[in-house]
């Protein structure tokens, strides 16, 4: 077999809970982080939400001399929050908008504000293709009863068509990210069974981090303490993903996760953990095989399982699209109602003006405004109702094709 | 030189002006429609406007015997309106909707609820991969003063770039669809130049069909005269575009457009006229080279001169950002003195009561009326300044790129 050399890379994936005015300790925790990332010279550096675009230009004017090409992705009304920092020409990028997520009405979760997205970042070091992808998934609120669960499947799925899509001229393909999804999540096996990706974690050679790769722990001054409860050691959401393609190899040397704040600080740089990967890339010999670790009876599994939660999803907006079409019909016939009393008065019908006019005006203003809000809600579901069923439609072909396969 | 055998693939593509409830004589130009697409037996069929399901379904029904493999793209509130109709099986797709197409508040124009988008379909023939495209960008209402000029560069850009981040393993790759550009326009220009596809019309040895290839005729029935009174012979804004990637040519031999009704009917089948080609593709000894008509120096123009017009609809943008963030704080301003009014009169500052009661209410209603619409203005002219900005910066890249190139 011929010899070929290895390219090392390291990898650095934090989500760094930068919202303006809100994260505590926000300034302070990004300087930090500037800091470190220059100390420790990565060689890709991904990061989620950087919601300022001052924060990204700080980091930006501080890393200029080790971290040369940067990009970041703006989308939604806050901004996608995600980043890049390379030490490698960034030859292009693409952004990919998530079709479902959350709901606008939803102010204290404002997930749909973030216009959460894929960016894609292509990079070419010693003549090998990156396909370097970085993400954030919308948030788990209530694992009991999680009601963002099929906007998330959905995005998952767009993240797993979108990323095979997209790399199929790619050497190899790294993906970072805050997914909000657990490692045994039906998310995140739909995603790792549909595009191949493996999880650096899991490969890892040697570990060194919070127990069970964790990224979000109890021990963290900024995590919100209840909500971990159920977990004592804390729950792995972020993650680095990888897989070869055509003739190459890529294997993770080394994984560390950060473990509160570093030594000589008395704050982490985020509410998260950072993931931190060493990945080693060599050329063989001949092509590989399909770096799929899914057997593809499994995948059909999961694909089905995921395919029945975006259904739940489905008939839920469904019954939303109806109750908000049924608000706005009854608050049209309450203002045709009134309409019609206001033209008997008019008209001398009814001389004796029943009704105070205070509270008539007061009413019709009421159904004006339940009007206008419930006909918002029902574009919005209708539009729901759309991406779900497409997404469904497009597991069901999946499923066929998967069936198909000899 | 070796001899391949030549596939010869015949296309279609119509935007069918299929608006339930709207567009004349709907049902019966679908009947007939889907009458000729089953006589006439071609390859690939591609339609736009298609925005009810019901019709889509009528059309898989009547020609599921000749296209057995088709494919619905649903999204926005209405659904995406394209449709693709194959001989052969459709192995795969992906739906992107595009960042920006106008504005949900232009109701009479109604492009922002179609949720415009591009779909791929992947398709196999005699082992050549085809990545079929098929789009509909945002209408232009008024040539002179034309106010979407901007959404409709930046669709243009986002179809040019996913174009190229997802054909990359393809051998052949076919657009259709309805651009709302005409052949001149930048936008057309800008697709063109950075995707390197060809113009069917302009590569066609033997043409067939209104006078310079028009789609949109005085002549057609359905077509608004008055819009097209600067152009006798009519526009020309749906194509069929083109290119073989590795080791292939594409040739365009015959490029037919249809001319009204066709003989023996009393009703053209939308108010557009449909696209006809027959492309011969064959495998050539050794790999082609670029197939980019446009030398670079031209190209970095077309992105400077679209870059120059996005540019001017972000300074747009953001006046009405700023504007309807000013009725929001004047408004919300307007409530507060209200409320100290009210307070004032409860704890018996001032026991006159200055002014009338049900006035009192309405001016407070309106308040709250105009409050919550500024609100909504502003959140959606953020996302269009971000999604303007992110467009301009994502040109400005390109354009470095092209220069730097040596």
């Amino acid at each position: 077999m011929e010899s070929h050399p290895t390219l090392r890379l390291r990898v650095f994936d934090l989500n760094c809970w930068a919202i303006r005015y809100l994260s505590k300790r926000r300034q302070e925790r990004v300087r930090l982080l500037g800091d470190m990332l220059r100390r420790e010279d990565f060689d890709l550096v991904l990061l989620q939400e950087v919601w300022s675009e001052q924060d990204y230009s700080d980091l930006k004017a501080k890393l200029g001399s080790c971290y040369p090409f940067s990009h970041y992705f703006r989308s939604g009304v806050i901004g996608s929050g995600l980043c890049v920092f390379s030490r490698f020409p960034i030859l292009d990028t693409l952004l990919y908008q998530y079709s479902l997520n959350g709901y606008p009405y939803m102010l204290q979760h404002g997930d749909w504000f973030c216009g959460k997205s894929v960016g894609l970042v292509i990079i070419k070091i010693s003549g090998i293709i990156f396909n370097v992808y970085v993400t954030h998934l919308h948030a788990e609120y209530c694992r009991e009863k999680d009601a963002y669960l099929p906007h998330r499947l959905v995005q998952a799925w767009e993240l797993a068509q979108f990323v095979r899509h997209t790399s199929k001229a790619a050497d190899v393909v790294l993906l970072g990210g805050d997914l909000n999804m657990h490692p045994e999540d039906v998310g995140i096996r739909l995603l790792r069974g549909w595009t191949g990706l493996r999880d650096a974690f899991v490969e890892a050679t040697h570990f060194e981090g919070c127990e069970d790769g964790c990224t979000l722990v109890p021990s963290n001054c900024f995590t919100g303490k209840s909500e971990l409860q159920p977990f004592p050691l804390g729950i792995r959401i972020d993650y680095i993903l990888y897989k070869a393609i055509s003739s190459f190899t890529v294997k993770c040397e080394e994984l560390k996760t950060t473990t509160g704040p570093a030594p000589g600080m008395d704050v982490p740089f985020s509410d998260h953990e950072a993931v931190m990967a060493t990945l080693h890339i060599q050329r063989q010999g001949q092509a590989a095989g399909s770096t799929s670790g899914t057997a593809e009876p499994t995948l059909a599994d999961v694909v089905t399982e995921a395919r029945t939660e975006v259904g739940a999803g489905l008939r839920v907006a469904q019954r939303q699209r109806y109750s908000s079409g049924r608000m706005a019909v009854l608050a049209l016939l309450l203002l045709l109602v009134q309409a019609a009393a206001a033209l008997g008065v008019l008209v001398g019908l009814d001389a004796g003006q029943p009704f105070p006019k205070l509270s008539f005006c007061l009413l019709a203003f009421l159904a004006i405004g339940i009007l206008a809000l419930a006909a918002g809600l029902h574009v919005f579901h209708t539009m729901e109702v759309k991406m779900l069923h497409g997404t469904e439609e497009q597991m069901r072909m999946a499923l066929r094709a998967l069936q198909e396969r000899p």
